[in-house]
């Protein structure tokens, strides 16, 4: 596994988050990343949330991964605060070498840190591969997730 | 279907919230009525945080419902913010009146007034009637759940 720094994403970044977001089969059906425009007041949303932590991985100055992890506060569970991980994205010249792993365990470090006692994401139901991956880490597959388009 | 308002939750309903939560089968396991200074401190979190809308249905000045929805924006889905449904519960004494529709209703409507494109939520597998009740309201069962105890 390469070496490599998680960072909090800047703007200079969103042109190589949204080529990450948009190289898969279902992130090909709903991104634009020749048309950045509708990105850059969503990424000021997010850097202006103190409990949104966009951030890359960096090796050798190139944005090689991506990951958006949302701090929840709440009541359920005895108050529990809970991490949510959205938007894990590997470059594809970098996938199958472990980074997914190490990206995955900094959210959960940086979910511990910030007070949460629960880690949670979805992950579409014909990502199979990605099951056993976030199994492998220890996460259960205990939920269905639903979506509703607006 | 009785008359009721949807309103922020304010300390003092913190009992009401929190007898709801812990009156289901997975909530007993979970939640403390009889202990609720962990709830306190989590109330204070959710309400100082402009991006939670932790609300409660009301009838006739008692508590009968409650859900937590979280404003979320992101650059997935070109830049889609979206509104995340939680700690969805209905007074046993008014369950099968429609209210649940209502307060899911409410969160649907609320997510649109702040610009989400997109709602989800996740529900634990073992909850097959709650499955049934998101379909007819349009979502679809596209993903799975996972979470990860700290």
């Amino acid at each position: 596994m390469a070496e490599f720094d998680v960072r909090p994403a800047l703007p200079q970044d969103i042109p190589a988050i949204v080529n990450m977001l948009a190289d898969d089969p279902l992130g090909a059906q709903r991104e634009s990343p020749d048309d950045l425009a509708p990105y850059q007041p969503a990424y000021q949303r997010v850097a202006d949330d103190p409990n949104q932590h966009l951030v890359v991985a960096v090796h050798e100055e190139r944005v090689i991964g991506t990951l958006h992890l949302t701090i929840i506060p709440g009541l359920a569970h005895r108050g529990t605060t809970r991490g949510l991980i959205e938007a894990v994205r590997i470059h594809a010249d970098m996938r199958g070498h472990g980074l997914g792993t190490h990206l995955i365990r900094w959210a959960i470090e940086e979910s511990r840190r910030q007070g949460c006692r629960l880690v949670q994401l979805t992950s579409d139901a014909t990502r199979t591969d990605a099951h056993r991956f976030y199994e492998n880490l220890g996460f259960s597959a205990t939920h269905v997730g639903f979506k509703l388009k607006l």
